[in-house]
C-alpha cells in the first residue's frame, strides 16, 4: 500500500478534464437548429467497465438503471454513462449507446454459452430542455446516443473535452442564464486522478449575488478561472439584463437539474465509489444555491476505473473526497464560463460572458451561438 | 370514513384481473417468430395518472424512472407502467409509450405557459429473454411499446387480460419451465379492489417440489385453479422431463426476474402505496423459491388510482395488504398455468400444462405456441 496522498493546493490534470483519468473518454452529440437545442454526452469507460455508484439528491430525476447501482446488490460494473437533454424522452439515447457497446463486443456475458449475448450496463440521467429550440419533440434519440458514444470511442486517450453549449449542455439554462457542460480534474500528490463532468441546468443560481462572481470561483486552482471581479456598475447592469432574460417566456424555467459524472483511478470498493458520488453533491452545493430542490434532478454517477481487487479501498482517502468536491464545483464554473448566448424562438438566453463582458475580458472563445431560429 | 373492510375468504373481481380496478387498462404487444420470442405489456392508468411507488427486491434489475418514485421526493404521479422483455435494451419500449401519451394529451405540464409540453411519467422494468427466439437483437423497441399502449387504450373498461405467453411474458422462463404473464384481483368486503399483473421469469421454482403443485396453489380462491394434485407417477415423469428441459442450452437461464404491477382504488398516500409494493414482494415469496436472488430483478410497481386528497390513508388497512400479497401470488400461479410450451431454436421450453397434463386436464386453452423456428 502506498501512503495516502497529502492534501495540497488543487493541481489540475493536463487537460483539466474528466479524460485525465486513464481509460475515460468523452463524446458529445449536439443538435442545434430546426427546432433543436439539445444534445447528449457519453462518458465511455474502459472495455472491462468500471465500478459504478449513483447518488440522487434532487426531487425530480429522470433516469435509467439507477436501481441496478443499488449498493445492496453488492456493486455494479458500468460500461458507459449517458448524460442527455430531452428529459425522460431523451433517455432513448441510452438505447443507442447499449447497441453500439454490444456491437463493439462490450458488456457482461450473462449466458456463458452464448458469447454473442452481451449486456452492457449504461446508467443514464436526463435534464429538462424540452422546447427550448422551438419544437417540443426535437429531442435526443438512439441515433444521437450512438453518435455521442462513437465520438467518444474515436477520441484519442487523454483528449480535451469540449465545454459550454455542446452535448447534454446544449439546451441547459440555470436561473435564467445560459447553462452548459463543464469538466475539471485534480491530480493528488500520490498521482491519483479525480475527474468531473457536469451539465448545469440548475434551478438555483451559480452566481454570488453580492459580487457577480461564480459561487465556486474561489475553489479554482491558481489562475484556473481568468476572471476579474465585476465592478459595481457591471454587476448592476448584469442583474438588470438577467432580470430581463428571467422574464423570457416558457420552457426556460422548471424543472431543472444538475447531472454529472465523477471518475477516479483510485481503487475503491462500491461503497467507497458511492461516497465519491455523495462528495460530488457537496461540491454542487458549493457552486449552486438553492440546490437539490424538489424540481431538480441532481443526479451524480461515480466510477472507479481501477477495478475491485484486493487493493480496493473501503474508504476513499479524505484527499480523494476533497478532490471530488472541488472538481465537481470547478466543472460547474467551467460550464458557466464556457456557455454562450443563444437566440431561441422564445428570445435570448444570455450567457455569463455576455452579462459580465469586462470581468470575462480574458476568456477565450466565442460569446454567442448562431441563433437557432424559429420552427 | 367507512369502517375498514373485514378480512374474509378471497373474492376475485369480475375478470379476476388488474383491470377490475376502475380506470386501469392493459395492452400487450407480442413478437413471436423471425428470431423474436418477446414482447411488452403496458398498464395504462387514468389520464390524470395514479399515485405510484416501487420496491426493488432483486439484485439485478433493469429499470427506468424508479428514482423518480423515491418517497423522499414526496410521491409521484405515474401515467402508465411498462413491463417488457429485452432486458435493458427493451426499456426502449417505454419511449414509445411516452410519445403516445404526450400525443394523447397525457402527462404533467412542467411549464404552465406551454401546454404543448407534456411530461408523462412512465416507470418501467425489463426481464431477461434475450436470444430466446434465436436472434439476440430481436427485442422490443419504441414501436412495440406504442402498440402495447394503443392496445390498452383501445380496450374497453374492465376488459379481460390475456395471460400466458403474451406481452412481457412471451419469452419468460422460470426454473427451466416456460413462464409467462398472469393477473388476478381481490374485492374486499368494503368494495375496495386490489389487482395484480405479473411477468414470471424467476430463477427460483414456482412449484412445490413435493407435490408438483404451484407453490401458491392454496392461496387461490375457491375453484380458482382447476387442478388436481399430480399422482406420484405424473410428478416423477414431469421432474424427468423438466430435468431434460433444464439442460436446454443458452439463454434459458440467468439472469431472471419477476416484474409486476399492483393497483388499487383504495385512497392511499405515497408511503402507503409503497407498502402495497412491498406486500407484493411478500406475495412473490409465497409463489417462488428461492426469490429475490442477486441475479433476479424482482421489481414491483404499486399504484393507487384514487388520488391523494384529504381522504388518502397513511396506512393501508391490513386487508388491503393481505389482498395485495394474495393477488400477486395468485397472478404468478395464473402465469404458470396459462403458459404454453414453445419450440425455440435452442430446443423445447415445456409448460406446466405439458409437464402435468392429467393434473391440468380441466384447464382450458391451447397447450403449445407454434414453434418460433430458427433464424
Amino acid at each position: 500500500m502506498s501512503p495516502a496522498p497529502v492534501p495540497r493546493g488543487t493541481v489540475p490534470g493536463r487537460r483539466n478534464a474528466i479524460t485525465d483519468v486513464p481509460g475515460v473518454r468523452v463524446g458529445h452529440a449536439t443538435r442545434v437548429g430546426d427546432g433543436f437545442l439539445t444534445g447528449t454526452t457519453v462518458v465511455l469507460l474502459p472495455p472491462s467497465g468500471a465500478t459504478a455508484a449513483v447518488d440522487v439528491a434532487g426531487g425530480g430525476p429522470a433516469t435509467r438503471d439507477t436501481a441496478a447501482l443499488d449498493l445492496r446488490s453488492g456493486g455494479a460494473n458500468a460500461h458507459a454513462v449517458v448524460l442527455t437533454g430531452g428529459s425522460a424522452y431523451g433517455l432513448a439515447a441510452a438505447g443507442g449507446v447499449l447497441e453500439w457497446l454490444a456491437a463493439d463486443g462490450r458488456g457482461a456475458q450473462p449466458v456463458g454459452e452464448a458469447p454473442e449475448i452481451l449486456l452492457p450496463l449504461v446508467p443514464a440521467a436526463a435534464l429538462f430542455d424540452l422546447g427550448r429550440g422551438g419544437v417540443f419533440a426535437a429531442r435526443p434519440d438512439a441515433a444521437v446516443g450512438r453518435e455521442a458514444v462513437r465520438a467518444a470511442a474515436n477520441s484519442p486517450a487523454f483528449a480535451p473535452v469540449a465545454q459550454g453549449c455542446v452535448g447534454a449542455g446544449t439546451g441547459a439554462v440555470t436561473a435564467g442564464m445560459k447553462g452548459g457542460i463543464g469538466t475539471a480534474s485534480t491530480v493528488l500528490a500520490g498521482g491519483t486522478v479525480v475527474g468531473a463532468l457536469v451539465a448545469v441546468n440548475a434551478h438555483g443560481s451559480t452566481l454570488d449575488p453580492a459580487s457577480g462572481l461564480p459561487r465556486a470561483f474561489h475553489v479554482g486552482a491558481e489562475g484556473e478561472f481568468p476572471l476579474t471581479t465585476p465592478s459595481g456598475a457591471e454587476h448592476a447592469a448584469a442583474q438588470h439584463l438577467l432580470a430581463e432574460s428571467g422574464r423570457a417566456p416558457t420552457g426556460l424555467e422548471l424543472p431543472n437539474t444538475v447531472i454529472g459524472v465523477l471518475t477516479t483511478d483510485a481503487p475503491l470498493d462500491p461503497a467507497a465509489v458511492h461516497r465519491l458520488a455523495v462528495a460530488g453533491q457537496r461540491g454542487m452545493a458549493r457552486a449552486v444555491s438553492p440546490v437539490h430542490t424538489r424540481t431538480d434532478g441532481d443526479t451524480i454517477f461515480a466510477l472507479s476505473v481501477a477495478g475491485t481487487g484486493a487493493g480496493a479501498a473501503r474508504d476513499p482517502v479524505p484527499a480523494v473526497l476533497a478532490a471530488a468536491e472541488d472538481a465537481f464545483a470547478r466543472a460547474i464554473v467551467h460550464a458557466v464560463l464556457r456557455a454562450v448566448s443563444v437566440v431561441t424562438p422564445f428570445g435570448r438566453l444570455v450567457s455569463y460572458r455576455e452579462l459580465y463582458p469586462r470581468a470575462c475580458a480574458a476568456l477565450p472563445g466565442p460569446r454567442t451561438l448562431p441563433g437557432v431560429g424559429s420552427r
